[in-house]
């Protein structure tokens, strides 16, 4: 049988226990449609710092390297937080990404019907909402170069933005791709009035959508992308921006779904291989005590049968699952309208399992 | 007696209709407190491509050089949004902050009593949200060499993104003094864990922080304030941050008030001169109607009073006759409820000079 190794990146804080579950419906996968994972782990991030003395160590990435897809948990802690640049769990995932080719960022923000009431917005402007915020996450002012030199006017740093056609046309593609299984909708995001960048982003996009006539396109600027998720989050189908605009924005898109605890987004390159993990991110403060929402994880499974496997069925059954169980008003503490009635990681992770 | 110069830019779109409501309210600040004013209208933005061949004419420049504030309307419009860059109003934009030496924009985003359901926000979110954004103007990626090459992957195009200590320090001493005037709370953004500016800019920070003992200090990542300004709105007091980050999360922060039309902003530099105008733009789609909202621009001549003159008697009978004139029910198009009893740009004027 074609079996699909998976690398497993539990991380720090909650990434363990998170992963855990999800592990659990990987399993159960396997009993009910006869798939095989072979899962490997490996250390990666604040633990790594810890045990390797680097955040991403060679043999991680060689896990990864011969993996089919992988699975993040999440990383990073206050542990960490006052570390010089190498010896952070960022630079860990800024390395990971740029190694593993990821160039893309794909992050779908919906409302969970039970959850509406958890966001801050009316749910009569939340109604409806459902896109897919698609970063460039290989380029930008991430990767340029970065310095600090003397000047008249005391120390000062440089950060450099660079962006070639290359890069812009294949997440553009990507993009417009996204966006013909969909709504046939693309906002690309850029400041075209102040950057060159950004000029060359939008010549770049303006030049592909040739090609994808069907696909209605609009240039937003980034502060007005910025106010229009708060006005009209419905109206977007699919959002393309580069690597800091994407940063901002779908973070803002995934809060005013109000079900930040429940996105999985997944980070793709040119093939199939892809890596997936929660929107939320290490949740240090609850780590250990076994009350943390796994149902991001479980859902960046079902992202990844999708995007990576085209086990279309066995995601089916993940999401209906998860559906599932919400809608018997099973709830972890950060989603749990009384928390009293709260369940745990096990709890619901089990739950889920059960219900596939 | 003690005559003010103000340099008064109309601009393009509604900007001219906006501006002449507000210099009906200095008029009558005249008649009613004794001051005097002189102003001296100049082309800039738009019109002054159209009738100067440059956004920014010299003698435009030269008179908000000679006066003591500037009144500024709007600029802007889709007439000019595909010349070259030398013939866009933005760079007009860019090049008076930098000329006047305005290092600052301040935006304050509060709620009004009578807009409260304009948000799109649910009431008891945004219940006590008042917050100042202070956003660094003339530094960063926006004033930054910009370029582009030849590579291997096509052409690239650069930005650069510097910042120096006296830059960083100018700008936080005046945040840490505005919150000091206020809750005496302030929150820095800016994206440590990735950017060399960023970590200069927290370094900074922290070592002007111990100058301002009673204001407490946080840093937060600028994705994480993207979502927490939608989630606490109220809990932020001062927030201060560079450029590029200051264009985003102010104009989110404007618009979750859902007071957008009616927020005024100051740029400022060293000593107390500044440029003031409303947080929206030229709205090209209604100019020439007379149906526009001119509150925005009255507040920012109140804040011209307060920031420049230290005439607060005054501002404050301008910012009591908005409130009678809401509180009393009138509505221009943009704010109204029933659209049908909607009142004119003319007579929003007329009732708000009445009020003083
Ligand atoms: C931790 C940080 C470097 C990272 C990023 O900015 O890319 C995170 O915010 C994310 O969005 O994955
Ligand atoms: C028009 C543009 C250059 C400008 C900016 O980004 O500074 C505007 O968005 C603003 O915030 O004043």
């Amino acid at each position: 049988a074609d079996v699909k190794k998976i690398a497993i990146i539990a991380g720090d804080g909650i990434g363990p226990e998170v992963v855990a579950e999800a592990e659990k419906v990987l399993k159960r996968t396997e009993e009910l449609f006869g798939y095989q994972f072979e899962t490997e782990h490996a250390l990666f991030g604040g633990i790594a710092i810890d045990e390797k003395g680097t955040p991403l160590p060679q043999e991680t990435l060689e896990v990864c390297q011969s993996a089919d897809a992988v699975l993040l948990g999440a990383v990073g802690g206050p542990k960490w937080d006052n570390n010089s640049k190498e010896l952070r769990p960022e630079t860990g995932l800024l390395g990971i990404r740029k190694a593993l080719g990821l160039f893309s960022n794909i992050r779908p923000a919906f409302i969970f019907d039970c959850l509406k009431e958890a966001s801050t917005l009316k749910p009569e402007v939340l109604e409806g909402t459902d896109l897919i915020v698609v970063r460039e996450l290989t380029g930008g002012i991430y990767f340029g170069e970065k310095f600090r030199r003397e000047t008249a006017n005391g120390q000062e740093a440089v950060d450099t933005c660079a962006y070639n056609v290359t890069e812009i046309e294949r997440i553009a593609r990507q993009a417009f791709e996204i966006a013909q299984t969909r709504r046939k909708k693309l906002a690309s995001v850029d400041k075209a009035n102040v950057l060159e960048t950004s000029r060359l982003w939008r010549e770049t996009v303006n030049r592909i959508a040739v090609d994808y006539p069907d696909v209605e396109l609009e240039h937003v600027l980034v502060d007005n992308c910025a106010m229009q998720l708060l006005r009209r989050p419905s109206s977007f189908d699919v959002i393309v921006t580069e690597n800091m605009f994407g940063d901002i924005l779908s973070d803002e898109a995934a809060m005013l779904t109000g079900s930040i605890g429940m996105l999985a987004s997944a980070s793709l390159g040119e093939g199939s291989f892809g890596l997936y993990e929660p929107v939320h991110g290490s949740a240090p403060d609850i780590a250990g005590l076994g009350i943390s929402n796994p149902i991001a994880t479980i859902l960046s499974v079902a992202l990844m049968f999708r995007l990576t496997f085209g086990y279309h069925e066995a995601a089916d059954s993940i999401e209906r699952a998860v559906k599932e169980v919400l809608d018997a008003g099973h709830r972890t503490g950060d989603i749990a309208v009384d928390k009293s009635q709260a369940i745990g990681t096990l709890a619901m992770g089990q739950l889920i399992v059960d219900a596939m």
